[in-house]
């Protein structure tokens, strides 16, 4: 069947590979395995199962992981201890402990030197506003960006549509990108990012179209949003080179027949978002982004480790 | 100027050299420098600074160049001596000579063997047909490009528009390309081959729109021609995330007010079919295109050496 379309499917699996390798070197060079700790306080079995990948992907690749269950309950002190532990580089907390609310606060209780998910205040502030470095302007400790939003940007890379023949932060001028989801964990950081690196960004969900954009020429130094009143899912489709898809649930599919000649689709959600006759349409389809997500885990303790390292004066 | 806007203006001086180490790589692996004979039967200013300028870059680069100034009258007869001629590899003639049948008539002349411009009917008959060798199903010998077309795609490759992330003539899928000029010698092959590579091509000129295309999945092996009945230059430029403009003449210009932002845009004309302000919405410009044309030059005469040397069966 993939013979006879022109489209190139395309496996989490081997992205994640040539990421990773770029990782295991990063950590070899460190003078110590990074110690990831994760946190997990709830009997949920998608947590359980995402808990034993990445302790089992950690292991294998030069991560010193710990699992720590934990009462819900306690989790904030622990999460605090942890903060101030110089024996712990990361700390990930497997979601959802309480409701939303109370488990955004868990968030901002983790210290912004050791969240390898990235979603911390000051990180997530960083990411809006285009600021790519904590230590201004010494720059020499990156910002964490939130993992599966990076986890999509890694692979747009891998997959050659941010063109490096243009300078940093404008690989993306000129292509047309429809986002669909706007959670505040991955869909609407990853317009923002986008849209930072040059993409006129269709943002899409129940709610109606948002444009982020850094405007005519670029010459914004972030993007801003508009309203696009009147705007549907169909409007940004017809425009769009990529399109890249979260929606929960079974009930939602994009519209095939409206997607672009060639398009670009990846599919960021648990569910199926594209029904399978979008390899008669688009250039490339990733069905599932998971394992690349775990890798870019990695790679933001990597990070975590390093800006200490930088942090503390030494090596 | 540059440094206010966000276009990369490229000179085709820094795509021609890393195309010419390419090029210059192959020549020296030949066991004897490749010969080239010109073939200057006019008194056209311009014909001779190409004549110079060619014969310059040849003989800098290790091809042994050779220009001969022949009557009009006996140029067929010096074609095909040269033909026939071991001691030849590769033929060019500076148009023009007569008129546009008759110079047709001496392009025809030219062996498809020795035709480094690429304009022999076979070698433009492969070319649209997607046919990109000259002894299927062997496939040893490289069938020979038009120049000036091959130099257009040479500096896309090197822009990092074709996509190398995808299958060998897919590279272009889901891209819209507009071309203004559909001569005979390079807008018309042009749409043709980024068609033959994946591309929506809009091709327009004084007639009107034709539309390349290999149609829905690139489910054609070789694309297909289509009238845009009522379509007009800015219904393509609209569409369109490259716009490659070679009109004659200092009167037309490109409508800078329809070009979509980021738009990566070429100009081949010895004219700027651009105006300035192209750098306020363009995320490439590149304003002419000569070097990469005489590199490519070069490259096919290198083709023709190796094919030669293939069909002798040595080396």
């Amino acid at each position: 069947m993939a013979s006879s379309s022109s489209c190139k499917v395309v496996l989490a699996n081997s992205i994640a590979k040539s990421l990773l390798s770029e990782v295991t070197a990063g950590i070899q060079k460190l003078d110590r395995a990074p110690r990831l700790h994760g946190f997990l306080a709830n009997q949920d079995p998608a947590a359980r199962m995402y808990a034993d990948w990445s302790a089992k992907t950690c292991t294998e690749n030069g991560v010193d992981f710990t699992l720590r269950e934990v009462d819900a309950e306690d989790l904030e002190d622990h999460l605090r201890e942890a903060n101030t532990n110089d024996e712990i580089d990361g700390v990930i907390v497997y979601y959802p402990v309480f409701n939303p609310p109370r488990d955004r606060t868990l968030q901002w209780t983790v210290s912004l030197f050791k969240d390898v998910e990235g979603l911390s205040p000051q990180l997530i502030s960083n990411m809006y506003q285009n600021i790519r470095y904590l230590d201004p302007p010494t720059n020499s400790m990156k910002s964490i960006l939130p993992c599966t939003a990076l986890a999509i940007i890694k692979i747009l890379e891998h997959l050659q549509i941010y063109n490096t023949f243009l300078d940093y932060s404008k690989r993306l001028f000129g292509r047309r990108i429809t986002v669909i989801n706007r959670s505040e964990v991955v869909g609407r950081p990853l317009a923002a990012l986008l849209a930072n690196d040059g993409a006129d960004v269709y943002s899409v969900d129940v709610t109606g179209v948002q444009q982020f954009s850094r405007g005519s020429g670029l010459k914004k130094q972030k993007h801003e949003v508009t309203d696009k009143e009147g705007w549907t899912l169909k409007d940004c489709l017809a425009i769009s080179e990529v399109v890249i898809s979260g929606v929960p649930g079974d009930k939602f599919k994009v519209p095939t027949e409206v997607v672009r000649e060639g398009a670009v689709c990846i599919n960021f959600s648990s569910e199926k978002n594209f029904t399978p006759d979008i390899k008669e349409k688009a250039s490339i389809y990733v069905p599932a982004i998971g394992k690349v997500t775990i890798v870019v885990l990695m790679r933001n303790l990597l990070r975590l480790t390093q800006n200490r390292t930088q942090q503390n004066g030494t090596h």
